[in-house]
């Protein structure tokens, strides 16, 4: 019996998603206790930061220092979003494991971002790809096409600009390309149908969804992709971050609750979810006062549960 | 084009399920009020009341007249719980279209809720399709299996013992019998697989799913109820009732949000969430201060959104 094979590879973007959607900013010490107890949970992959001015996001200043301490636990793939070349060549020079790069499937969100049509980014994907090879050629770059599912600014995004934008991204070099639902507009038959259009058209290429909750659709449209084959989800510890509207209503997918959801399946995720809630109490230290979503959490586990495949392998950590 | 038949059936439990578990009792005006309001928003199933002992659950002693008023609008079912044959001759009396009673496949649960086994539950069931061959035949007899999905005092509640006992209510005459995730502890893959179990010991008696959103899943279960042939979907305007634990987690399924999801998705329910969103106005009058939950109502309609069969007829009013 192999249990260190996870079936679900769950991407944790809190530490640069949620960080980025807030107004404190985090110590630079909470942060790094912050992630130390997302891989003391097993977690395996997780966005660490993005590498953009000090002065756009002070939120993330401490880029360099919070990846330098990542990288000191094994076996845990260490990611940063890039919006650019620029922020690409300070994150392979501090050492990231995957560059995360968005861009945008509606053009008026995209100008709206990083002031670049989607055609531009395309060119910016290649040309951080051929910085990847000349510095870091193990290092992996994901595009990652948001407002997938449509957009705030455009309203309805046509399905055949996503797929042109994957496959544009990935003949540009990116190693994976996912779909994000940016502004929480995904319903569960649009998901299966665009991942296996994505899909046909890029193959095992295909990457991560990345799902908001922000109308409460959020664990369906992840079981959605699943249906259709993705394995690969993005969510945050406690729906920090994303596009929160209204208390209650949290922008990105709760990890809590998406592990929750995927071990009652009998899916191995990696992750224990006990750790998992310990890991919000840094989060309370480290933004007191900010709301923290999860209804596994508030609930608690349902009596006689237990996860299908529990003794998994914790990832090692350098502590 | 045919627009009147809509793919999914919504059984709005809010005026029964909702009432009886919060602590203020509505005034039947209200009741009435809001009830008129659900037709409104084009819903034509709803579950209005309890027939229980006034004494037990003060905040269903006007059942009568809810149901007198109820079958005043044209085309809806007007449904009533009833935990025993006293219930059923009541309402079978007060002139209800439907009859559902709760069946627990929990030994433990049905103890502690109606001080009757399980199996004693099934004669009830006998005697009261008994009662309504005799007084209604016209009427609808649906057993709800409750504590499906796993049971807080007995905890797993094994497969088989769901599917007995569907069986045994079908062959004591019920005319359909669904499954309740009384406990919020249900995941998609054990909905798929014990619908299918039951649809293979009943068919096309199979009936409705009654998921809670406890630990967040209640959509993906409905998804995953709908992936294998379930078209009737219980839940509640605001998620009222159902076993709420916490601010933020509501215990029914929230009828505006699970009306999105599958308009989302291009299947016809036949409610206009416009007209949904505003009947919350008769809750928060008639029960003043009680928590109203719903993703879609905080966050509002996506940019650009139109259901995709908008035109539909709304059930006739007498008003």
């Amino acid at each position: 019996m192999n249990i260190s094979v996870p079936d679900i590879l769950i991407s944790e973007v809190g530490p640069r998603d949620g960080l980025q959607s807030v107004k404190a900013t985090m110590r630079t010490a909470d942060k790094c206790q912050w992630i130390d107890s997302l891989v003391a949970a097993g977690l395996r992959e997780i966005e660490v930061c993005s590498f953009v001015p000090a002065k756009t996001l002070p939120q993330m200043a401490d880029a360099v220092e919070v990846v330098r301490h990542a990288l000191t636990h094994r076996g845990v793939t260490v990611m940063a979003l890039v919006p650019n070349r620029r922020g690409a060549e300070s994150a392979l020079k501090a050492g990231v494991h995957k560059l995360t790069i968005p861009v945008s499937a509606s053009t008026a969100h995209s100008l709206a971002n990083v002031r670049k049509t989607p055609e531009e980014m395309v060119e910016e994907v290649r040309a951080i790809v051929a910085l990847r090879d000349a510095m870091a050629p193990s290092v992996k770059v994901e595009a990652g096409i948001s407002t997938a599912f449509g957009c705030t600014l455009q309203g309805v995004v046509a399905e055949e600009d996503v797929v042109w934008l994957a496959k544009k991204c990935i003949m540009a070099g990116a190693d994976e390309s996912g779909l994000s639902d940016t502004t929480g507009m995904a319903n569960p038959a649009q998901v299966r149908r665009l991942f296996d259009k994505v899909r046909a058209a890029i193959g095992d290429k295909t990457g991560a969804a990345h799902m908001h909750n922000t109308r409460g659709l959020g664990l369906a449209n992840c079981l959605a992709a699943y249906d259709v084959g993705v394995r690969t989800f993005d969510s945050s510890l406690a729906g920090l971050g994303g596009c929160p509207y209204a208390p209650g209503a949290s922008g990105n997918v709760v990890t809590e609750d998406l592990v929750f959801m995927f071990e009652s399946m009998g899916l191995n995720t990696g992750v224990n979810i006990e750790r998992l809630i310990a890991a919000r109490e840094f989060l309370r230290v480290g933004l007191p006062g900010e709301p923290l979503y999860g209804m596994v959490p508030e609930a608690g586990l349902p009596k006689g549960w237990t996860a299908p495949k529990r003794q998994h392998s914790v990832v090692g950590s350098a502590a």
